[in-house]
């Protein structure tokens, strides 16, 4: 039924002359719909293309899927075309250009979005989401680490020599997810068949990394989860979406989650779920969590009841940072996570003995709070005595790989106090190397297996079964180097 | 049409007078459809929630999902709602408390499934899967191993040192498969919307692990496979439940099996097939095998005939066991695998040098019985030579790997014998962590990839690139430590 | 309702005598369909089984399916049934035997297929796949390496000894999705409940790879691809059809799809796609490409014109082949790439130091033109700037993993040039083993991740991390093996 819907809307396009839809944005399609059909039959899908702000705003606050009360009066009454949204705030857009008579930025920009989302981007802009470039690019440390792994090497009279940093090997790789600085280099003329045009040539793009950094200077990129023109929640929802930066080997979200029960459960019987829904109602619309029911969606129990408000500050249910850095610690206060100092002066939410750098960290009352939204939410579906046994046992697990992450850093010191190693640059040797492996893969693996229940991950596949081995590995290292 | 029904399904639930249901049910729903909406959203979708035993036994034999053939009057003609389960055998439960006037247990067992499934759980109760826990809890080798794996360890003077036993860490990984032992601790005072309440404080608990021991001395839990409160027979011949202990990298029966062409028909066709018939029809119902087929499922042919009988021992059909310990054997004849002894006096169906330990495994004849049980599953797609060439395969296939194994045990006693490693526990040193990998990852995954036609787990992805590399490694280990 | 169709079609099936069918097949149907009920219930589903080829030409020369202009009389006006397959070509079949009266091959071989799709089979022939088998078998490297993993190894005073080579493991791993050579070795007496029948005894069968040799000396299996008796479309534009072959660790394409802004948006949405349209339309049959659709399927825009003709010569639109051996170069001329010579005089399309073997290579012209095809595809949803910017870091990423298989080259060749390791043969020493993961695994794998545009592969995931770390390894054990 979707299909052929699919079908007749795109056979409309070719002759599309809806009157909701803006003079503007007709236009564009003249010629876009030949050129690029993947991109205007995805919109036209959407939502964007069959709703008004006005008509947006006649459903229930729960029901709501806009943030703003109203909007100038040229883009209430229209269908969200091209040009709304790719004509916006042109003033502040260094990748706007002149375009066949129209102003176009190349990027929207969630500044754009805003438009009509203000909410949601207001909360992702103070989130580590949207400092995610930030947070690599202004921390030396990390810097130090990505030099590490992504310069091209060379090898003199048997001894490995380092290359210089690469901005396309950071660009492919960390800040692929990260998200890229977008430079406008200038202009680029280019052949068409509709002649010679000139569009902005930009630089480190394509991108649509979390944090990225817009030619207008805003963080982030709303595509990463609502992909391309389609702007769809489902999609969102989908936990495939989170799968492309939360995966095996340093943030094994998504695999733990598979293997869990709530995956399994997914996998087999979610495609008679409700995915569009709003608000996304526990037991009617979904049997089991993806991602977004925990960790960002407006979830509603069967009276309309709220169980979590909607937020795109993805931490606001979350109390301790389990992605080890390198130990555990309470979220940090603010996504701009490079400004914090721990007790050595290093940009690090803890030290090498594990103490937490407090007054950039959320306090205990904060923990608390954070923690009860996120049992409010399990509580859905699991008894009291699930919970209190759950967050037990995470608890413990939490203080159990802190110490296997700090029997490892003894062993690097070791090495460094025994010159063994040279502790100049912590993370270019081999057994720095392992040392690495241990809290960003190991100790990681085992806490995300028990926050969400995927016991595999916490015993042979990356958890204690190579947490420990991994340590007798940086023992014998030390041994035979001596 | 299936999410209308649950929409209506819970709307009704709201005011649910139906008299099918029980009085006592009906006054659990009252107050828990609130607190755990998820919960009964799920059972309201259930069979259970919709049928009698007095209906399900209108059914001929072939198409019956229950084994009695009758139940006491008072559960006859009720739908089986909440009290129908929680309320059984309460003198057998130390879990089971006084509630608002009722007598719950918190955790329902096999046990209590057996009285409307008597057969499955008779089948389960003697197999492996039930025995799961003390398989492990009650094999000193298998307790040394699990205690090098996941005993927290800390660094003094550069040397790793063992720290005790933890039960967390257990529970967290090997015990969350096979199965915790659940106790009852005494009672704990929770504050609800309802006023104060007491309720059982259970120690090891949540688990669903296939072997938990229940706190009425049950072995097992059916949720492992037919998961909460929706019982679903869809969920067990779905792989992705399987999948969730059978997988990478010491038993990667899921990774193989989605590498394979059943895998691949699978995820690409199976949106189609019918998931929930009794009995289940090749070609009909299905075009692909899942776990389920080969190794559970009561599986017809066109004509009613019987293919293959519903067994839920997993092992009925199986008569090699390729999860090597650490060669291939025969079978057990029994699940309780911690009785065996071999001719060192030691719990593994093998000793060292691959000899049998024949009085505990099952013999010839039973042998070909079962691996002809297969073959006859098989054959519903397959023709005769394909059947001989694959049987073929797998049987030098598991010699080949037999030999590999034999390899890696050789280069240790090699260490044993000239003191370069200490035998006295066989699992601490990194040259046993490798022997380790050789069976437990290696020859495991190329016996699971020629059983199932997966040849990438076989050749690059811990096949025998792998194992021929870790020999290797074992070598020059040796050589580097003498 | 597909299902029913299903259940219709096989009830149907019990007295099936449609006069379209030719009596021969109806004579096959007799028997095979209490035997082998999948494969009949399989064929049954399938386009073959309700379609004469003189239905399938009257469709216009876009949607045809078929790309014989004529076909023999007797085939015309049947349904492809099971002798209108198993009964061609008789006198090339090795692997022909008298059947209960009938003349029959066991297997279909792509001269079988080409009947009535030469096209297909003509652009398949000259392919790689095709030589898949022989660009093992043919090339002495290549083989040196399959015996390094393959072979069966035994331990003798603590040292590791090769035994001989093989054919079953080999069978099992490389020449599973390679294909092997099935030969006749004779004819095998088997009891059946019809009575004693004499059967062709197979060797190397069964066997689904790619570049299989069949009996009729024809190279390859339509059945990959197109898998068992549906023959079907959908399946071979899924992509977990490539799946089993090409995926981790050697050829990711698997991994970085599922994790690339395509693979998250096929495993969100795909459910409502058109799967077995011909042409397949972009943004109307689906919104995201998988394997097929960049790689060989006739792909249109809204208005029918051509975005890529349909080609079985995989590498159609491929310029450079990122499968390094050892470092990338362009594509080879002719899939019979065992034919190539390098400036060393060896088998292989580049020598040591990365220079290309060009007479034996596509030319400027011709890489430009197929970059421009694939370019094409892109442009569909992508635009100008976006390609740009794709196409450079490409290209970028391209240099620099060819950089750092370089140096870990040049470790290699320091250990040889130094006596550290012994050169003659190239794979077996555990140094040489990490060289072969450097371009096999970690290189492969960054190149994978540039292309596809699957970021984590490309860092953490077998990417860069590991790439350095691997050169520091070698470094390491050049220093402690000194």
């Amino acid at each position: 039924m979707k299909t052929s819907l699919v079908i007749l809307l795109l056979v409309c396009g070719l002759v599309y002359a809806d009157d909701q839809l803006s003079e503007s944005s007709s236009e564009c399609l003249d010629c876009h719909l030949s050129i690029h059909p993947g991109i205007v039959a995805d919109w036209k899908n959407s939502r964007h293309a069959k709703t008004t702000v006005t008509e947006a705003l006649q459903l229930s606050d729960l029901n709501r899927r806009i943030s703003v009360d109203s909007v100038a009066a040229d883009l209430s009454a229209v269908y969200i075309g091209c040009y709304e949204c790719h004509g916006l705030n042109s003033a502040d857009h260094a990748d706007n250009f002149e375009h066949f008579g129209f102003s176009i930025n190349v990027i929207v920009s969630p500044e754009d979005c805003a438009t009509c989302h203000p909410q949601e981007v207001e909360q992702y802009s103070e989130s580590k989401k949207a400092y995610a470039n930030e947070i690599l690019a202004e921390n030396p440390l990390f810097n130090s680490l990505v030099e590490e792994i992504t310069s091209v090497k060379s090898v003199r009279a048997g001894a490995v020599v380092h290359g210089k940093v690469r901005q396309n090997s950071q660009n492919e790789t960390c800040y692929a997810c990260h998200g890229t600085k977008i430079e406008v280099a200038g202009m680029l003329t280019m052949e068409t068949e509709f002649g010679e045009i000139e569009i902005p040539e930009l630089k480190n793009w394509p991108n649509q990394g979390v944090g990225r950094i817009n030619p207008d200077g805003s963080r982030g990129a709303c595509t990463s989860c609502h992909p391309r023109h389609s702007f769809s929640i489902t999609m969102a929802r989908k936990p495939y979406t989170c799968a492309q930066c939360h995966l095996h080997p340093d943030v094994p979200a998504w695999e733990v989650y598979k293997e869990s029960k709530h995956g399994n459960i997914f996998q087999s019987l979610s495609s008679h779920w409700n995915w569009d829904n709003v608000p996304w109602e526990v037991g009617a619309d979904f049997t089991a969590p993806t991602c977004a029911t925990c960790h960002v969606s407006l979830v509603t129990g069967p009276g309309e009841e709220i169980i979590a408000e909607r937020d795109h500050d993805f931490a606001a249910r979350l109390w301790v940072r389990i992605f080890g850095l390198i130990y555990t610690h309470p979220q940090p206060k603010h996504g701009a996570t490079f400004k914090i100092k721990n007790s050595a002066g290093l940009p690090m939410p803890t030290d090498f003995e594990g103490n937490t750098a407090d007054a950039y960290l959320i306090d205990s009352g904060e923990y608390v709070l954070r923690e009860n939204k996120m049992r409010k939410v399990c509580q859905s579906c699991h008894n009291a005595q699930w919970l209190e046994g759950h967050f037990e046992k995470l608890d413990e697990t939490i203080a159990e790989t802190d110490l296997m992450t700090r029997a490892a850093t003894n062993l690097v010191k070791y090495a460094w106090n025994n010159k063994i190693n040279n502790g100049l640059n912590p993370f270019d040797e081999p057994l720095e190397n392992l040392w690495i492996r241990q809290w960003l893969f190991y100790a990681n693996s085992v806490r995300y297996g028990s926050a969400m229940s995927g016991p595999d991950y916490a015993t042979f596949k990356n958890g204690w079964f190579e947490m420990s081995s991994n340590l007798k590995q940086m023992e014998n290292m030390i041994k035979l180097t001596k």
